[in-house]
This record gives structure tokens, sequence and C-alpha cells, in this order.
């Protein structure tokens, strides 16, 4: 079976660490966000591939879902003392070498996807990790600051202002210029099924759909499309896409989020068990949805929702 | 008084601690040598000015001479498992971020000049640090390698061969290219004292007065140019000078150095007690010699070394 999985950060990982647990012998191609990619201290990183490659490899910090085990932070100690910042952002020293790595393949010609190959090389992550795009597209949140309109970088939203004010725009800037990465199209063309992990729908997943021909080559792929919420009981389960889901014009719950997908995209939805309520709207509005548990609290509860996602799109498949 | 000093690595920086401990009234201008500057892994790399700038700073780990203290190395680990190398040359985490803070600085088109002064706003060494050129030198020497003679760079015949190969040339390639940086003739010119310390005559010391204007310059100043031996007993006292001093044909002894500087540049020379017997010979090559304690033992051997070496200038001034 071939499956494709479109990936943010978290969420997105820990779904596939699921997914690979209960399909083992699945060839899965994950395309991952690069819009939340940033340049610091002149180093290209990359946060939600790394996430992927951290999770699935081995090297993530379980506790907070991010960066790598064992971590120290001497480095960025050390440029907070020679006054060099950001100093919101947290990178280890460990982290640093896949950044460091990183940029001098990109700096040496290679393609972001060779370079994320490359990387793969040492975490053996056990899928096929493509960035939605070679060319640079970088997610930036329109904010009020200080009495001024503004756009800043989604990491500075995110990490810097913690979602604290409203985003009153999301906008993927070179998503409109960007080409998909070599094999994107081809791995979405021969799935068997497509899924949208339990991700942010707009900084993620949506970043990944707004490359041109990404979102066409899903839905005329002519395989089931199957989501899982990001939202259980009208908040989101991590992080803050509550924040950004308004910056769209979409309510945080459930429902709101499959009919933001829409039934030209999504034929089949996930809701959590609280959200048993929402079902009958998402099939009205043509998506097949049912009502399982969706709090990832372990590697079984992952698998089970990947089980769940792929007997969805077996459903719709036959329907 | 102001004092000029031309310095290599540690035997430089650790003369320098002693001297501003003797006299911490002086205004001391370092003219550090960049000859054993390196790329590593996209930074750029200037271990004999970070000696200098740690260990008057305060930073430097005291047990190995280079390097910053409560040092870890996990980047560097994280590199090998990438299995990017070199793996034999030991940058920290700590160490790392001076690196990337330069680099960063010369990519957005500052002078190595003005980003030395930017790191010692940081450590404030009390001396005022200069590179002996912003323009590249790389010192480079010629070795036989399995049968073949090829040129290494000068860190890779140091640290990676431990000097265990002949060296039969070392070359400062750039240097006939180089310009002084901004501030080394001016110091020179103004200086009421010049000195050598017990650093590196060939990779160190030679590398500075091969870029052109400054051994003109320092011989035209009319000032009193003393130096101290870096041999001890017919051997360095660290590192491993006698193997380079052999490619330029110079025997190791303190004598020997101080004629392979000569007359023209040197009005006196310190050796050690032990090379007593070498007094003679320096002062008939035209050198006022002294025979004092040289090994630095700790600060406040250091600092009597450069009470004697600004005597010894004295004693030539009034000569």
């Amino acid at each position: 079976m071939r499956i494709v999985v479109l990936a943010g950060g978290i969420g997105g990982a820990r779904f596939l660490r699921g997914l690979r647990a209960a399909v083992p012998d699945a060839e899965v191609t994950v395309i991952g966000n690069t819009g939340d990619d940033i340049h610091l201290f002149g180093l290209k990183v990359c946060p939600d591939l790394d996430t992927v490659m951290y999770t699935l490899g081995g090297g993530i910090n379980e506790e907070q879902g991010w960066g790598r085990s064992e971590e120290t932070f001497h480095l960025k100690e050390e440029l907070a003392a020679y006054g060099v910042g950001p100093e919101w952002f947290g990178l280890g020293d460990r982290d640093f070498a896949t950044h460091i790595v990183r940029t001098q393949m990109l700096g040496a010609g290679y393609p972001l996807s060779a370079v994320t190959e490359a990387l793969c090389d040492r975490w053996r992550p056990g899928v096929r990790l493509l960035p939605m795009s070679d060319d640079r597209v970088e997610t930036h949140v329109a904010v009020e600051l200080d009495g001024e309109r503004k756009a800043v970088h989604f990491q500075e939203y995110w990490v810097r202002l913690r979602a604290s004010v409203p985003a009153e725009a999301v906008v993927p800037v070179g998503a409109e210029q960007a080409k998909p990465a070599p094999g994107v199209l081809e791995a979405i063309a021969e799935a068997d099924v497509i899924l949208f992990p339990p991700s942010n729908p707009v900084v993620s997943v949506g970043t990944i759909l707004a490359v041109p021909g990404i979102r066409e080559a899903i839905a005329e792929a002519g395989v089931p499309v199957v989501g899982l919420s990001p939202i259980v009981g009208d908040a989101p389960v991590r992080g803050m896409a509550d924040k950004v889901l308004a910056a769209v014009g979409v309510e945080s719950s459930a429902a709101a989020v499959a009919e933001h997908y829409g039934s030209g995209l999504l034929d089949g939805w996930l809701v959590d068990t609280v959200d048993e309520g929402a079902v009958g709207r998402v099939e009205e509005a043509g998506i097949r949805c049912r009502a399982v548990p969706l709090m990832m609290t372990d590697l079984e509860a992952a698998a089970q929702m990947a089980r769940e996602a792929l007997a969805l799109a077996e459903e719709v498949r036959v329907a």
C-alpha cells in the first residue's frame, strides 16, 4: 500500500509514528510543510521537516515534541552573550548540527529535497520525506503590534508572540511561484490513500496545499483522501490552531475544519468521540465522517487513529 | 606607554596576560596571526585571534590553552553522526558561537578587523586586538604523505598530523597580496616598544612579518624591538616549533631563532637561564641578550617575563 501524508510538525510526526506502527509494510511518502522554515544565524532551519525526521528517527525530545533529546543549549547561551539573537527560538547544540549540514549542502547547490534525503540517510525515518517544494516559501502573519499593522514571520508569531495577538491574515509568501519538489506530484498520483494528519489546517496542511499543483493533484488522484481533526471539543489538541483559523474565517471546530477543506478535496474525516455531534454536519457537507478517539496519548493510540483513518479510506473507496 | 605585540596562539596569549599584569596602564595593541585561520563547516575559524581573546577575556580552557572553558562537544558529535568532518578539529559548542557570529558579520560585509572588534566588545581583553590583515592568508605546509609531495593547511599539519612528518616548506599563501589591517601600521609607528612573545617564529610571528609593510614598519619604527625565545634548552616550550624551524633551515635553539629574526629587526632577545651559554652568540649577532627564566608556569612568571622584556627594551633605548 502506498500512502501519502501531508505533515506539519508535532501532530503530523506523532501520527506518522502511529501509521508506521499500524502498517509497517506500507510505503509512506510524507510531504512536509516548509512554510515555517526560517533563517537564523545564517543557517537554514526547517522545523517541521526536522520534527518529522527526529520523531521517526528516534532523536526527538519526547516531552516537548520538537528539538533533540539529550540536548544542551550552550551555543545559544553564547550567542546571547554576544548580543546576537533572536533568543526566543530554541536551537540546541545537537540541533545546530542539522542546520549546519543543511546550510552547507544548500550553499553547495543541492536543492532542499536532496539535502533532506541526505539528512534522512542518518535518521532512517522509515518514510520518504519530501519537502513540499525546493523553492522558498515563508508563512507570514499579519498582526497589529503596538498600534501598527505589520507582517511577522510565522515563527515570530508562534514562538515569540505565542499567538497572543489576533492573526489578521496568514500569507504563505512565495507559495504562488513555488513548484512542488521532485517526487511530490508523482507520489500523489501513485498513492492508494492520501491522509491529512491532525496538523494545523492553515499553517501546515494549508501551506502545502497552497503550492500550485498539489491541491489539484490530490483532488484528481482518484483515491480516498481522509483527514483527522486537529480540533477536539472546539479547542486545538496541541498548539494554537484556533488563532490562525480565525484569520481565515473558520470557526474552531472539528466540523468547520472539514468544511474548510471541502468535499472537493476531502472524502473522509475523523472527529473525536467528544465531537460525535459534528458527524451529521460533516456528512451533510458531502464528507464521510466517523467519531473515534483522537488523542495521541501514546504510540498505540496514534496507531489506532491511523487504523481508523485507513478503515475510513476503505469505506470511502468501496462506496 | 604604548606597546605593540605580535602574537600567535597559546604562548602569545599567556605572555599577554603577564604583560597586562605587569603594566596594567600600558596601551597594548596586539597584532594577531591569521595565517592559521580555517573554514570549517562553512564557518570562518580564527584560532589564534580567539585564543588571545578567550585567554585575556577569561573564557579560555586553562588546561589545554585553547578553546572555551566549561565546553561541551555535542554539535561536533552530531556532525560526525551525519558523516560530516573533519573530526580532527576540536570545535566545542560554546566556541561555535564565536565562529557563527564572525561568519555572519563577514557575510554582511564587515572586514575581519571590525568583526574582531565586535567580538572583543564582549570579551573585553584589555588590549586592542587587530588581525594582521583583513585579507585571507592561509599558511600551507609542504609535506611528503604516502609517497606524494603535497601542501596541506597548517591546521591539518599541526592538529591532524601532529607535525609527525617533516615540513619541507611553510608558505603563507596570500601573504604577498595581503595588506596590513587598518590600524596595524599606525600602532607600530606610534609604539614605544615592540615585543615578540615566545610564539612560533615561523608560523605565528613569521606569518605576521610576511604581510608586506609590517616587517618594514617595525624595522623603521625607531623603538626597541625585544623578543622572547620560544625555544628553551633546544626544545620548544610548547607545541612543535622545531618541526617548522627545520623547514626554513633554522636550528632549534634560542640563539638560532634570534639570528633568524636578525639584528635588522630585533634589538633585544631574552633566552632562558638554561640557555645562558647562548647569550654571547646572540650578542655577536648584534642583538642585546639576557638570560632569565622563560617558563610561563603561572601568571606571575609570565608577568616577570614581561617586566624583563620591558627592562631590556629600556636598556636598548638608552644604549
